[in-house]
């Protein structure tokens, strides 16, 4: 593609979520029934890169590793991605860590302490499902600590993601973005569905009335935060082939970007052949 | 088919491994050009089967936890199922431990200390690559540990692993079974191409000096260690299409043989329907 996904999804502060279309379809140039297909092909080239990226973590020759935060209401498809996204790789490659309410000992440091245990060591692709944004999500919406620590927080992050990439990390912050209308008709339709009810949580719904306080969190947090070392994007998610396939390709075109090499040799290559034909 | 490939491919004592052909397609009726669209059919089922073994476990209806136990001579394959038969589920629900030389916390503490740590939660499926075994393998052949301590362990692995199967856990244990002469043309093909070098170990060729020591060393551990709560399969591993196949087969039979259930709501989903409606 002409230009690349990164750049199409990347936000342009100040952001007004409103303003995005949940079901918009960008950088996808062919039809629905496509998509899975052009999944599986990216799955081919993905797969292919992530044995790179994971040689050179193997091999110590090589420092990088990539993370992908994924952000989103309840129902945006943080597990869908997993499961069809991060499934496409070899998952010894991968590490998956669930955010969930911090425990009391998680608590009794600062925010980022869980985060930091969490990243993903060289070679390895991480994926977030929730993050330390949380803490300004969650965090300001439900008033979990005061104002002004929620304030710093902000750039908090932005020096903690910093100190990632800078030493050869890659972070990929995609916010599934899904409107009202499209929460309430996945909700329903997993009431409607015996099978999806164990992904229903009746404290879903109290997150849905705050709602408006949520997105403006999110606008602040996506502004605050988007920066040259790990913007954010705003993947719209209301199609869920589209969502998959656009997460997919943002992390395509980080690993391309990588010019990951096979690690060379760090022994004499003939002298093991010679000492192998001998036994 | 018929007989389970569990009952097809258990040890029965005593074990003598040369008498196993290492390029066996033992309960596979296809063609070899057919393996791929059979393990792909299965990867549907397995995917379907572990979603409902994940619900189970999120919702604490269940305690069922399911751990794949890989262990195998270098070259044999570990490495391998977990791309390629790990890799069909959903890595949500999947935790990948791969057993490396202990480190000095880990030798302070008994040998099963860091397996324990391991073991896969209610609803996960476990994958070691290498594990608790090579206590007995590496400890045996390389004296690691004085006689009667090895000696041990064998009743403290059963006793350990009954425990995980009496509170619901169920273990699959394969050994991936090849000759020195397979081993002897993967080596070769790996130093014969430098996209594979990273996974080359000069420190491999130490361990192949040993083959014999071993084999013996594995025949005991199988011998002493295949219970009725876990029993011990030779996987013939020296056709990767087949060994792949045949786990893959070994853990679709496990997952059925649960009797899985999609866990009952624990919330009244009328009121819930309900209250959505009026947002």
């Amino acid at each position: 593609m002409a230009k690349s996904l990164d750049a199409q999804l990347t936000i342009t502060a100040p952001v007004d979520l409103s303003a995005y279309d949940s079901r918009a379809t960008t950088g996808f140039s062919g039809k629905k029934d496509d998509a899975a297909k052009h999944l599986a092909e990216m799955g081919k080239e993905l797969s292919d890169l992530q044995e790179k990226l994971f040689a050179g973590g193997r091999a110590e020759s090589s420092n990088a590793r990539v993370l992908v935060v994924l952000q989103g209401m309840d129902t945006s498809g943080k597990g869908g991605i997993i499961r069809h996204v991060a499934g496409l790789v070899d998952p010894q490659g991968l590490t998956i860590t669930s955010f969930k309410k911090p425990s009391p000992e998680e608590l009794e440091h600062d925010f980022l302490w869980r985060v930091e245990r969490a990243l993903p060591g060289p070679g390895m692709i991480g994926v977030f499902d929730r993050s330390h944004y949380e803490d300004v999500l969650i965090g300001r919406v439900r008033q979990l600590a005061p104002p002004e620590e929620i304030e710093r927080r902000y750039s908090a992050i932005n020096d903690f993601e910093q100190a990632f990439t800078d030493s050869g990390g890659v972070i990929i912050k995609c916010f599934l973005h899904i409107t009202a209308d499209d929460q309430a008709e996945r909700l329903a339709a997993r009431l409607d569905d015996p099978s999806k009810h164990w992904k229903y949580n009746t404290g879903d719904l109290d997150e849905r009335m705050l709602w408006g306080d949520y997105q403006r969190a999110y606008a602040l947090a996506l502004e605050r935060c988007s920066t040259a070392h790990a913007p954010w994007h705003i993947v719209p998610s209301g199609r869920k082939w589209y969502r998959n396939w656009a997460v997919a390709a943002l992390l395509l075109e980080q690993l391309r970007a990588l010019d990951l090499e096979w690690p060379v040799a760090d022994f004499a290559v003939e002298a093991e052949r010679a000492r192998l034909a001998t036994m």
